[in-house]
């Protein structure tokens, strides 16, 4: 398969975990005959220092033509420190998710048996928990109407949803479940939000074609706390933009570390695969940042283009280096591997 | 001191944590020599059976010509099986909320030193865990403006926030932890949400006039991450409405129960003490529910109006019933005491 790849490494640790993800995708190919080209391009907080702004056309232009982009991460020291901000990298990133409505995030959260004891959970808590977030990225809260009156006193943010925008992701989440454990939660706050109550009966109408997958709802408050009581019980959760945020983050303190978990922004014309966490400033340049969460994205990526033992031997390779310990130091603070020495050895096992 | 209590019960399990409550404050008037009057009033589902709505004026009225307010819990398995209902219990709750301006809602978590094994958390995670979360409970996303066009298919829900309401809470806050370990953490979502800039200003604004009090910034899903990392590392949270329903909920389950949590929601002028927990239909009536988070939300009423004492000898009471396993079932499942014998045992040791 030929596969043209957009490359944008972003700020912090992100150019670093990429381009371990690359060496992995260079043995892929080699191994299983593909071709794929990588061209990079800028976003975020290194962008807004060449073009003056978080995305510039040109970066737009080049996932435009891609058949998929690989993201690194985003943020830095300077711009955390003053969120409000006009201008921020941040917006590179909304901005790039909305343009290519990339509207389905999808992160999956699950307990890597070599690791039970990085979690801060209880072993009996956590066994067996192996969930999938569908996040809803491009509507809601993040893109509604924003307003500051102008004496500066009052603000507001708009939460808006349409049938078109539910349904859409309803469809993508309720595939996932068939495939799996047959169980989609649908997490809102019906009680309260009128956005929720339409939810609510989009994805009700929509489970009726799915007669094999179990439908059940969960208040937003009480999703939060069964995450950390119960976090097995669940399956595929679909939630809006704002709740997912959340409650990804929340589910990836699950493992102990957001080092490992991949994740996919996909669309019907494009697809993004980046890792979990962010941009880390305080390791750039260190060599030690964990790059096993971009190596698995690419893995999703290559699941994504049906490439599916290819993608296998990716998280087999991965596995090899957690039961070796070729690992950072994040998950063995002995280890002296770092960022560069890990993503060889799963490039050269592949 | 004379104190005329409104008691509203609500539902499921509500009336019955409740009654223990009482007993316990009738202990307290008699060792300590106090006069409080209880009357009763009818709120949620028991009130929209009687008059059709789920806030009668009756109540409305009692509550305001009363000095404070026990609440016990509200929602039954009918309502809950349909949340798109047009009329519904909780509605009650929040109507109540708004029209007594009880804009700040109390949660402290503290884990209980008896009680150690029933949290999810690893022992070490949670070592030292007591913080205070200060919710904003009349404002934004749950009362602002709700839409829905008219062929059903956009929703919108609308959350505003002004300075004013921003910084009443906000001095309740700093003072709480000016008292406490001088720390206080706003949780926002401020690289995404003009509501949160807004938050952001006037708090820190605000915090120039607490220069003890160390003030530090969280995104909200950074946040969820690290109460379940990290719980220890907070002392005052401070946060908007929907924000604090979540990460309370979710911190709730630091304690594997929340069968013992208390809270309060206090406006300028009145307030309101009541269980953390929720209605519990499944336990109605079978005389199983913990009454100690119901009897807790008694001892913060007493510290409120600067019984601190008697407060004291409340939270001291309820200790012994932990140290001598006098609890109900959620706790020890060999347990054959009831919410009565619990009740009970906490008055007489009062
Ligand atoms: C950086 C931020 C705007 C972003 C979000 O809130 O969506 C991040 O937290 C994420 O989850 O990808
Ligand atoms: C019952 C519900 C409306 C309420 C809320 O969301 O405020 C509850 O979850 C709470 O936290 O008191």
């Amino acid at each position: 398969m030929n596969l043209k790849i957009a490359v944008l490494g972003g700020d912090g640790v992100g150019p670093e975990v990429l381009a371990q993800s690359l060496k992995c995708l260079r043995a892929v190919e080699e191994t299983f005959h593909h071709h794929f080209t990588f061209t990079e391009g800028d976003i975020g907080a290194v962008a807004m220092e060449k073009y003056g702004k978080p995305l510039p056309e040109v970066t737009t232009e080049l996932c435009r033509a891609s058949d998929s982009i690989l993201f690194g991460t985003i943020g830095t020291l300077k711009y955390d420190a003053n969120p409000s901000a006009k201008v921020r990298p941040e917006q590179g990133l909304l901005q790039l998710r909305r343009e290519l409505e990339l509207f389905a995030n999808i992160r999956p959260v699950k307990v890597f048996p070599t690791l039970v004891n990085k979690s801060p959970l209880k072993k009996h808590v956590i066994f067996g928990t192996d969930f999938i977030i569908y996040r809803e990225l491009t509507g809601g809260i993040y893109f509604g109407e924003k307003k500051l009156s102008k004496d500066g006193t009052i603000a507001s943010d708009l939460c808006e949803y349409s049938e078109k925008e539910i349904s859409r992701i309803a469809h993508f989440a309720f595939k996932s479940a068939k495939n799996r454990r047959k169980k989609l939660t649908l997490i809102d706050k019906a009680n309260v939000l009128e956005t929720s109550r339409l939810w609510r009966k989009v994805v009700t109408k929509i489970g009726e074609s799915y007669p094999e997958v179990a439908l059940e709802f969960l208040f937003v408050d009480n999703a939060a706390m069964q995450m950390m009581l119960h976090p097995n019980q669940f399956d595929v959760i679909l939630t809006e933009n704002m709740f997912g945020d959340i409650l990804s983050d929340q589910g990836s303190a699950i493992c102990g570390t957001k080092g490992l978990l991949p994740s996919a922004s996909i669309g019907n014309d494009f697809a993004m695969f980046e890792p979990f966490h962010g941009s880390y400033p305080q390791a750039e340049g260190k060599n030690i940042a964990n790059p096993i969460a971009s190596i698995l994205s690419t893995a999703m990526m290559l699941s994504h283009f049906g490439l599916h033992e290819e993608s296998s031997a990716v998280v087999t390779a991965v596995d090899k280096s957690m039961r070796k310990q070729i690992v950072t130091q994040d998950l063995n603070p002995d280890s002296k591997y770092g960022t560069n020495e890990v993503g060889d050895f799963i490039a050269a096992n592949i």
